[in-house]
């Protein structure tokens, strides 16, 4: 069945979840943002119509898919009569609840994973954490998102709130991390390149040993000498001295 | 032309280097350890003689690699009498000075990359730094390292300690989030697999967009609500709660 789709957002989520959908088929015919600029340039690429009203919009669409910032979506839904609408937002720390009760299908489709819009990305193995108001409707959910990704999984708004939170470990603090690594090295006149074997190779342990099996280096080993090397190699930077402490710290009660 | 090699350590460095050399045609004639536990353990795989007293150390070898703990290097190498061996360790963090002037070929052959005895690594891709005492030592190892992988660099001291640091931030750490992250789902009963393809596109990533580009997250849209619900969410867990936070702030004042 292919399902008239309006997308609300247009942003990394709306842009990535769009052409996912329109690759298994589906059609977006409309494209909101506040800002037209932004509706327009995500509308393009879907063959959709861009609108910044929400008064405009289409009233019989199949599903309705809020994919905008998380603190946006509470006035959004209040501004905007869902009561017969199948709808649902894509917010991994945002709770079901945020609809209204009197809203007769809603609920939540939150793919977990990092988007930006200049990488494309496989959604063929991305986990898409369902959640509905309804059986019948979380039904609906699992099976239009089971076209996108072999990993589908029903997850309750407390179960994903702590995955969003994991994702903040596991990908916006470990990027800066890789961020704070490349500025060491390029501030070193080193080729950045340099890491990229062991920040592959230290993702990849995870598919044959847990992080705590995996784990190497000076604050595992309880090696002070070469932690006080590096704390002294980082005199200038305060900051990244903080949290060498304080990860290393981390790693040494932990094992 | 094969050489025979004595391996100083039994480590994780030392039986992947000992892999490595003997896949490239190498002989690993002797393992020294401190314990003859681990010795013979390395040994084994090897088809070497384990020792666990330097007086046994063969005198003929046509190269020595001391691969055990940055601590104890200063202190091994006082004990061996190197002067007509060619000897190098394989620590980032440790100058190529560590070694008296009185030898007459000394080195460094540092492979940048974590390694764990229970994971098989492929050599081919991993940066190797090489540092010696003279051009023509240095062009030997660089003739050996080119044998094992096809990313050899020359590698001044300064520079590898900078890069052993960088590897903590971009691994030990990195894998220390994995571990935080993991441990909240565990704890919430959520099935730690979810986080594998976040795990392998975070890394992925950095092959096309700079980790300044890549991030994404409450801390870069400066989301105070989400970031306050994560805070909340760590209330048990006061250490997560300094990470979250001093890995936030760090995020936004980089933005």
């Amino acid at each position: 069945m292919v399902l008239n789709i309006v997308m609300l957002g247009s942003g990394n989520v709306a842009t990535h979840l769009s052409a996912a959908l329109i690759n298994s088929g589906h059609k977006i015919i409309q494209v909101y943002s506040r800002k037209f600029k932004n509706a327009k340039e995500l509308a393009e690429k879907c063959n959709a119509i861009p609108i910044n009203k929400v008064s405009k919009l289409d009233n019989d669409s199949d599903l309705y898919i809020i994919a905008i910032s998380d603190k946006a979506i509470g006035e959004l839904v209040s501004t905007i009569d869902f009561t017969n609408k199948n709808v649902v937002h894509t917010a991994g720390s945002v709770s079901l609840n945020i609809f209204p009760k009197s809203i007769v299908q809603y609920g939540v489709f939150y793919p977990f994973q990092t988007f930006s819009k200049k990488r494309d990305v496989q959604f063929s193995d991305i986990p898409i954490c369902i959640e509905a108001n309804t059986a019948k409707f979380e039904e609906f959910l699992i099976s239009i998102a089971s076209q996108l990704s072999g990993n589908v999984q029903k997850i309750n708004s407390t179960q994903r709130k702590h995955i969003h939170l994991t994702g903040v470990f596991a990908c916006n603090f470990v990027n800066h991390l890789y961020y704070i690594a490349c500025n060491i090295l390029s501030k070193n006149n080193i080729d950045e390149k340099i890491l990229n074997p062991l920040i592959r190779e230290t993702s990849a342990k995870i598919n044959e040993l847990s992080p705590f099996e995996a784990q190497t280096g000076p604050a595992v080993r309880n090696d002070k000498e070469s932690i006080k090397k590096h704390l002294d190699l980082l005199s200038s930077s305060p900051e990244y001295q903080q949290i060498y402490s304080l990860l290393s710290d981390g790693i040494y009660k932990t094992h």
